[in-house]
Formats: structure tokens, sequence, C-alpha cells
């Protein structure tokens, strides 16, 4: 595969109508970017860190510039001199993971202005085998492997069981939810909220709250898709199966993948792909 | 409307088959929180700012619990020893804007550990009122009042235009797609991202590099919904109309009427909703 297509194959387990198949399938590229600023007058020149952000990678020079600007860095492409891939590729099919922004001399940057301007997002680390090898230091629950079984029965119910307790959904049609399901596909906790990550954090800050943690003999489900960033934190709460409406990225298959964990996607109607730790799925 | 309820309602002009009509419509609630941490030994007790989240107001407590284990900052919930609201309310609907989190005297927190493992993920501001005030000082494009005009069916057809050039969305079914459009509805540029920003500023930075900025005379569509981060971005680059497959957020609807943009949502089959400025759609 040629670099920087966006695009990764991933061998799943595809579930249908009682039937199941084994099946290539195409995710989309997650992987994160550096983003590094050269900026100051000739002969004081600085570099410095600006942000990081989980990105499908191609076009990085675009999303800098749009980045910068949108952002209030730059206020016109010429303020930006020179852009260049540094530090190094995470596979084959990826480009190098730190882009360098060079300014004009004369583009002001207050790096104490802008730091109270952007705001964190959620845990990550330079690049994603750096993150998904920290996750395995900081984690204090790790799932047992081939525990617990659901039957692919009961999880084709989930999104039933969901959307009769989406009450701000039907109301707005615009929130996402996260709800936790015990070993017998009973829903046990939804939350909502406009951000995936917060309705997850809900879910599992109210699930340690009332007692319930670690969740080693549960199953999420999340509306939308499924992003590093989801899989990171449903892993941190030791849950041994994650499930989404929508696809997984190819970083997100990944973490699941070196964390033991079960990762289904396109959980909708009579069907679902399991991406990785089918034992746990069986009738 | 009791507090926290997590929705809020605006008037919204339904467009369907033609027809128009004025109807009261339900949006999600998004608002920042910005989360505080007490920690350290008695006597020597700090107070420093950990983070800044967009969501939706209710279970606040919740939500810092499972972002500060998720995060890897608190190992169990006894380690959090207090939780309270600080800050202003910034609506009669919403909770005050700051969450203080009281860790126990021995829970240690390394914050230069902590910032680089955050990533930042946009321009925000501690205060949606402070962002959208903020905005107006660094904006350089506004959008012309009642400039440009879009033609209700050229706006219908523009989910039709973009699902022939998603390349990346048509073969995993899951990446995030931005695309522009000129005054007679064609589709100008369509960039995909796994993420709905990186998408945006793909956009934004390739227009800016090929000479087609400020976008006052372009429309916007973005797949998935819209957050007050996306009418930030494409409000910085002078866009006067946005629309989305799904729903904006509350704070979405409220920076577009300020900035004098055109908001749309729900654009799919023969009905979009326009939320504000509507006087740019006209056949």
């Amino acid at each position: 595969m040629p670099p920087n297509t966006g695009i990764k194959t991933k061998t799943v387990l595809q579930f249908r109508k009682g039937q199941k198949q084994e099946k290539a399938d195409l995710v989309a590229c997650e992987e994160p970017l550096e983003l590094k600023l050269g900026f100051g007058p000739q002969g004081q020149r600085e570099h410095r860190s600006l942000s990081i952000t989980m990105r499908t990678p191609g076009q990085d020079e675009a999303l800098a510039l749009g980045f910068l600007f949108t952002e209030g860095i730059i206020g016109r492409a010429s303020e930006v001199v020179g852009v260049r891939h540094i530090g190094q590729a995470l596979s084959p099919e990826s480009a190098k993971n730190i882009l360098l922004v060079e300014l004009s001399p004369d583009t002001p940057v207050d790096f104490e202005q802008l730091n109270r301007h952007f705001y964190t997002s959620s845990s990550c680390g330079v690049c994603g085998k750096a993150s998904i090898e920290r996750l395995s230091t900081v984690n204090l629950y790790y799932p047992q492997r081939g525990f617990p079984v659901f039957n692919p029965v009961q999880i084709q119910a989930f999104p039933h069981h969901m959307s009769a307790r989406q009450v701000l959904f039907e109301q707005t049609g615009g929130i996402h939810a996260a709800a936790s399901f015990d070993e017998n596909g009973q829903l046990m906790l939804l939350r909502e909220d406009v951000g995936r990550h917060n309705a997850m954090d809900k879910l599992i800050g109210e699930t340690m709250r009332t007692g319930g943690f670690p969740m080693r003999n549960q199953a999420i489900m999340v509306s939308g898709r499924l992003s590093f960033e989801l899989v990171q934190k449903a892993a941190m709460a030791g849950v041994p199966l994650l499930a989404a409406v929508g696809a997984p990225s190819s970083l997100a298959v990944e973490l699941a993948e070196s964390h033991g964990m079960t990762l289904i996607g396109f959980l909708r109607g009579e069907r679902f792909n399991v991406y990785c730790g089918a034992e746990r799925v069986r009738a």
C-alpha cells in the first residue's frame, strides 16, 4: 500500500444473522501528529511544541496551515515560510509524526497567551506506540483473557436497549451516549454528552462512585465511532468488550488488540464486526 | 426550564419539500467546564487548572471522577475528598463553569508529567461567552450581512455532491468530511479525517494555500454534528454559511448568531433546519 492513503486493512470476524465469517475490512488511519513551531527573529529562532492532534495522515501541511489560522496564530498563508516532517514514521503506511512549521521572522508568537486559549481534550502522548506502551505501565486493571463471554444475540440487542434510554438524544437528535452492560446483556447505566469522551468519562466516573469498579465483567457500547481515546478510557477501567455503532480507527483496533480487549464496530441491525478478541463472543 | 437538563430551546426555520415553517427545536447544551485540582499535603495545598472541556452540563462530578481516573491521575474514587462548583453560571440553565476537585493530601500529582500527556485539541477559552467575545477581537473576516444567497434546492444537494467525493468514507464507513461550495452550490474542495476539526482545518488550510481566501462567498458542509469548535473555525475563515448532516449544539448556534453566520442542521433527504441567518437562504 502506498504511504499516506489514510487507510489500513484489518481482518475482522463478521457476524450477520447468526452466521459468522472472516473477511478483510478497511479502517480509517488514525495517528498522532505533533505540530512544532519555528519562530522569532533571525539569530534568536526558537522551536517549540504547539499541539498534538490525532489525525488521518495526509495533507499535513494543509492541516497545519488551517489549524494555525483558525486558532489565530497566523493571519495569512505567507507567514509560513517552510514546512517539513521530522521525527519518525510509526509504520510503513505513515508519514513522520512531527511537523515543523517555520514562521516568518516577523510573525509574533506569544506562547503564554496561546496556552491559555488551547484546551486539553484527553490523554494521548506524542506517538501512538508510546501511548500504547505508557498505558501498559499506568493501567491497574487488565481484562481476563476469554472472560466474560457475551452472546452474539445479546450483543445485537445493545443498540435497542440504549435507544430506549437516550432521553437527550430522543429530544435533540444530537448528543452522544455511552452505556454499560452486564454479562447477561442487561443495560446497567447510560450517560449522554455532546462530547463522546465526556459521555464515556461520566459513565466510568458514575460507576466508580457507586462501587461497580473495576468494570471487568461489563461491556460498554458507544454511539458514533471508536477512536484511540475511547478505547484508552475503556481499557483504563478494565472493560473487556467495547462496541460502537460506527467504525473503529486503525489506532483504536491496535490499542484494543495490544490490551487483550474485544472490539466491535458497525453494531447495527442484525450484524456487527469483531476486530479483535473474538473469543469473548459466542453463544 | 430547570437547571442542568442538558437541553435548550431554539427557534428554527424548517425547510421541507419546498415549504418553510417556523418551529421550536431542542438542542443539546454545550458549555465549557474547567477542572481545577486542589492537591498537596496539608499546609502546602495548591490549586491548579488541569483542563477545559466542552461538555453538556449535568453529572459534572462523575465526569471529573471518570476523567481523572481514565487519565491516570487518580487510582480510586476515595482519592477525591471533595468536589464543588465555583466560578459563575453562564446562563439560568447552566451550572457554574469551574469544578474544584480536592484530592486526598497523599495523592501525588506531577503537573510536569501531566502536561506532556494531555493534548490540546482546539481553541476555546475558559467560558463560552469569553470565547465568543475573544473571537470578535481576533477575527479578520466578518461575513457580509445577507450575502451571498444560497438556493434551498442547491443546499439540499450538498450531501449528494459530498458523498460522490468521500473516497475514504466510501471504503471505511468511518471518517469525517468537510466540503466547500460556491454560490451556485458547486462543490469546490473536500477533505476527510478521523477528526472533525482536522477535516475542517485541512479544508481551510488547503483553501488558504491555493489562494481562495477568505471564504466569504463560500458555504461549508460537514458530516456529523456542529460543535462550538467547528463554528469557530468556519467563522475565522469568513464563511457565511455552515451546514451539517447532524444537530448543532447550543453554543454552536449562539456563536453563529453572534457572528452573523447562517447555521443549518439536519441537512438530509429533502429537509433542513436553519438555526440563524435565514436571510441567506432563498430561491
